[in-house]
């Protein structure tokens, strides 16, 4: 099968199709999204050594469990040990022994075929189209923030970063009814969220204002900027990973005795929910689509400082 | 009225007995305790001029709420502006326009008097002595902890730091039940908690094993083990505020899923209640007594290793 292939760089390469081993499915990809992660990785950040890849949407063509043959797929991107407490919670993020998709101990999308446990594989309703499916992931990602505090409807919220998931996040504050706005630096960006009345702001946010921000920025500005616009004992939603050491002083930290919130990937099934309801816009997320063998163009694009979401496809 | 003063350096002067403003109680001081915070602004660190102190004990002598005239007081050291929603919330210190007693704004308590607004007071009950009525301030702030976040008592906790603080902390947490260590370097320190049979180690704490971590050592490798020894989803209570700027990648506080909430004063009266049933012994964390005449001596002594609380007192 082909594949993007990354060791020390990436390369497009020839790999044996993977066989499935037991309780695993094999699954044909038809459609893959490029996330920021897959950049981190094409940079080394990572230490992975393999094929990238964790938003998809394919066909299963193998699997013992023989009702998901033929079914149009996502699956939940960390594969747990299956026995351990946190694997027991539906936590298999949280699992000592994972390996997660694309990114640690475990072949990704950005190939022909990829293999994952048939307990994380999430039925594509019909009502969405694979690339919309891609986004399933992301849009999970944004919802844990539901999962983890109160989102008070009657508050006041910022949004850090006008990339992909801030957009999903804003489109998922906008169903809760908090009034936020979303702060940026791109104006096509903000432009996007501007189609839906969401308030954005090109200024650094004011401080002390809001009982919750969501810093999805990724960048060290925006860590400094979201502890100073919280209110004291207000909520910080921290979703960025850094490639680099943040300097700082947690003194703000206690002297507001801000709550901050590490937040990662989320569980599928109420994302697969309010895309099937049409109640987040997920196309107006895609920049472009490429097929498969110009996946090397598809990441350098995905670069642009006006990008959003690249996706690359295979012949169905 | 003798009281220390620090501009640039600490000294004693002789200045004007404070005369209290409408709605302030004026109190002759007692007793006096030496705090972290105390030796940061002796430091320059606080950009405080003025006089230092805020946990003491002391006689009301003026008031023009006749009722406190000559009873044992001490006081909350935020005094707010009364009128934000704050300080509707009796969250003065968080009110914009707050002073705080010896920190800020506002002269303390290394002095024959101090002033405090009335509403500021805290009867000490007669079963405290006055030394004991000195740590109200400092437990208050460790059971502020149990304000902010469920301590889970079948949980296990960890409590980085053996200093005045942590040994508070560690004895608030006896009464909840949970199992927990407390990390220090100190042996004289960490023998005062063995006398309470809590479990104690020098060794750094080991990764991923605790639903509950406090950071109370104020050292930047004490905030290290404090996020490695976090558990994924597990809660972070950050205590100290640190001198520098600390350098930290925040990707694992996102990766463990981890809640961090920053945790600083408390209220007084459940200190009071706890220190009047003799649940909680501050006596055996009183390393040495001074009269006011030694001061300076006694910030001084405050520094050695292996000291715990210093007390200052004048002749009643």
């Amino acid at each position: 099968m082909k594949a993007l292939y990354y060791d020390k760089g990436l390369a497009v390469r020839e790999l044996p199709t993977p066989f499935p081993p037991p309780g695993e499915a094999l699954i044909r990809v038809l459609a893959a999204g490029i996330c920021a992660t897959d950049r981190e990785i094409a940079a080394g950040y990572m230490n992975f050594t393999g094929v990238p890849g964790h938003e998809f949407a394919g066909i299963v063509e193998q699997c013992s469990d023989t009702r998901w043959l033929g079914k149009t797929v996502t699956g939940e991107i960390n594969a747990g040990c299956g026995r351990c407490a946190w694997c027991a919670r539906g936590l298999q993020r949280h699992c000592p022994d994972r390996t997660v998709l694309g990114i640690s101990g475990r072949d990704g999308a950005f190939a022909q075929y990829l293999c994952l446990p048939a307990e994380n594989l999430v039925e594509i309703p019909a009502e969405l189209s694979l690339r919309q499916a891609v986004f399933i992931e992301p849009l999970a990602a944004a919802l844990e923030i539901l999962e983890q505090v109160t989102i008070p409807p009657s508050g006041k919220a910022a949004v850090i970063g006008e990339g992909k998931l801030s957009q999903l996040i804003a489109q998922v504050f906008i169903l809760n009814g908090i009034e936020f706005t979303v702060f940026g630096r791109s104006e096509a960006k903000l432009n996007l969220l501007k189609r839906f009345s969401i308030k954005t702001s090109m200024q650094p946010p004011p401080p002390d204002t809001f009982d919750m921000v969501v810093e999805a920025s990724g960048s060290p500005s925006g860590w400094e900027s979201a502890v100073k616009a919280v209110k004291p004992r207000g909520a910080l939603i921290l979703k960025s990973t850094y490639a680099e050491k943040l300097k700082f002083n947690p003194a703000p930290l206690v002297i507001k005795e801000i709550t901050l919130i590490g937040s990662r990937c989320g569980k599928f099934p109420p994302a697969v929910r309010l895309l099937q309801r049409k109640l987040i816009d997920v196309d107006i997320l895609i920049s472009k689509v490429f097929p498969f063998s110009r996946i090397l163009s598809a990441f350098k694009y995905s670069l642009k400082p006006d990008c959003l979401k690249v996706i690359v496809e295979f012949p169905a």
